[in-house]
């Protein structure tokens, strides 16, 4: 079943307004059994106030078990069933350094190497090279020179660099040179489709123009080139829901997911502050905001039990400052846990609350895990949460008769 | 997956009955957060007796977020994926005013409609023409003689009326002839595939008659078509679960959704307490029973929240009256949500209540939303309350060995 077929069927517009604030992996775990989590643990007078006013549930991003990466993660909470809408480890690569890919890129993440002699890889890391030695040199390779196609370089870190072919009807499905292992060379650039041949040879041409390039270089004297992809077709956020659509982030690769679907980059915040100061000044100008808030998850990956509790504390302290430009329906959510005790993003269901007027109050007392056990949404999966959104504001007609 | 391809390959025949009492709307809303809802308002000391022997669950009629009309609503308690059997309009309208859709016919909802001299709409529903005028009007148009097809014509409302073309091989894939708006001629009836094209024939001879019947009208001189549909094909009580099933409504629009899944309408209550009369003279003759209580949804879209209490309670006082014949499955449930506070129906999971002396009772103590999230059912969909009801009426085997 295609969600959007249900959401576009029964769309009503009106101009009520939804903030749906992200706090990456927010979902966490005890620190010993029944210990409070993350969440439970924070002073979050604010959200727990709201937790009163409307409704938790304890969402899945995936599936039970499944654990997702950051891509994954938005899509499901942006509506988009992950197992159905893959994004290529490229575009999401590219994506994240903030390179906006278009409909007739193919995005590739590479890796400089270093080879023998012979042509045998010895390194597939180049040493481990440091991104101050290796960002020039990825930006050297931009003077390469492919027929007929546009050529993007772009640093990432250490050995990792991404690459991007720009022109019509290339294809992405090509196969990893990336051998996974030393001593033998990397592999030629191999079509796997009619369409991706070209996509093939460019790739065999820019590899040959950057070995030279390349050449005297102690380490990172060659490359592998994995995840060809090209851009998804997501149907927008105007189009599957009739929203005009603004996100607000800090860093590239959640501007760039919000781009996939539609939404427009709104701000150039720099803190969790500035990001609601970006809301209040563009408040007038759209009628669903995405808010993303990185530090929940990189404390947890950081394994750092007490300084995620923190973040979350941050994150209460804005939330008076979104109730008080009046949102029609407020969701506060995360797209995936990242427990401190694991120091990774993590299977386990992300609690989820939704305040509104429309919904049914559901006797939970404060925002966190255990509530959300017994919360009026019960256990549901992401690609739901912007249903249950837009019915809540008042956006989706009757199904039938 | 088709539920009926499960239960079918399980089904077990016996004699132990089920009764499902559906209160249209049943689900409510707080008047204000952490308030009570409709339900949980109401002085209902036999149902939470029974919540007490039973078990409780929160049900969504579709999808999260999904508002169903009351086609949908009431195909998910039957147990068929409203998301896959489709109830056309036409078949809907047809069934609202008590017209038995048959195999051969093809259901259409039409308007009257004002043209001026050039045959321009000026007037989509002819100046809202009382019912008074226009009945008279639609029961005129059965004079029509089609070619080689049966005719019948049913006012509604209003403006509205209902159309069937009985033939052998009618397609129901016609476009509305309705164009939306004023300034124009009704659109030509036009077929969208070739099993359809006589239906369009018979469409336009039908229109061309019409308009000359209502030649002289001040108002309704003409119309349009809309909702072409065939009735749809949906396997029957008995092939689905094995199950004897009767029907007892007071409106024809339960009737007729009931009879489209082979159920048996008997008697012909017009109140509550008549309707459990019939259940109490029809005991013997049936294994399931469905009873339909509107009022509950009536009030809700009235939007009167204390009189839809009351309702709730008129429904209390009949469950001795159930209780007291001996069902081995009694179910409380409703079609959908009706809050008060919102005076439509609504997204809103419904509390559901399942009593037999298989349940695995559950601790809640009384019937209500915010017991139903704890409740021993949990979070489910309509689909499967049939296969519970089966289940705890022992007539569902093992699945595998």
């Amino acid at each position: 079943m295609d969600i959007h077929d249900l959401t576009r069927g029964l769309m009503i517009r009106n101009d009520h307004k939804i903030v749906m604030l992200v706090a990456d992996g927010l979902g966490g775990l005890p620190q010993r059994p029944g210990g409070p989590t993350e969440l439970e643990a924070a002073r979050t007078p604010n959200l727990d106030n709201l937790a009163k006013k409307g409704v938790l549930g304890s969402m899945l991003p995936i599936k039970p078990g499944i654990t997702p990466g950051s891509g994954p993660g938005h899509l499901g909470l942006f509506g988009y069933d992950p197992l159905h809408y893959v994004i290529g480890r490229g575009v999401l690569e590219a994506t994240g350094v903030g390179f906006e890919v278009g409909p007739n890129d193919v995005a590739i993440r590479c890796n400089f190497c270093t080879v023998d002699a012979g042509g045998k890889i010895t390194d597939r890391r180049a040493g481990r090279i440091s991104t101050e030695k290796s960002a020039p040199l990825a930006v050297k390779l931009r003077e390469i020179i492919l027929p007929g196609a546009e050529l993007f370089v772009e640093p990432v870190k250490e050995h990792r660099f991404v690459v991007v072919f720009r022109g019509e009807g290339l294809g992405g499905n090509v196969a990893d040179t990336d051998p996974q292992q030393t001593g033998v060379p990397p592999l030629a650039p191999k079509a796997l489709d009619d369409r991706s041949k070209r996509t093939a040879q460019l790739a065999a041409e820019f590899i040959d123009q950057a070995r030279e390039i390349l050449a005297d270089q102690p380490h990172a004297n060659s490359l592998t080139m994995r995840g060809f992809a090209v851009k998804p077709h997501l149907p927008s956020y105007e189009e599957a829901y009739g929203l005009r659509a603004a996100a607000i982030a800090v860093y590239p690769m959640y501007k760039g997911l919000a781009r996939l679907v539609g939404m427009n980059i709104v701000g150039q915040p720099s803190t969790l502050e500035e990001e609601i100061s970006v809301l209040e000044q563009e408040w007038k100008n759209y009628n669903f905001f995405f808010i993303h808030f990185k530090y929940t998850d990189s404390r947890g990956e950081d394994g750092d039990f007490d300084a995620k509790v923190k973040m979350i504390e941050q994150l209460d302290a804005v939330v008076p400052r979104i109730e008080a430009i009046g949102p029609k329906v407020l969701i506060v959510t995360g797209d995936h846990s990242t427990p401190a005790t694991l120091a990774s993003h993590s299977w386990h269901p992300v609690p989820t609350l939704l305040a509104s007027d429309t919904c049914r109050t559901d006797g939970c007392q404060s925002f966190g895990e255990t509530a959300a056990l017994t919360g009026g949404l019960g256990h549901f999966e992401a690609v739901w949460l912007m249903p249950l959104a837009l019915a809540h504001a008042e956006k989706l007609g009757k199904f039938g008769a």
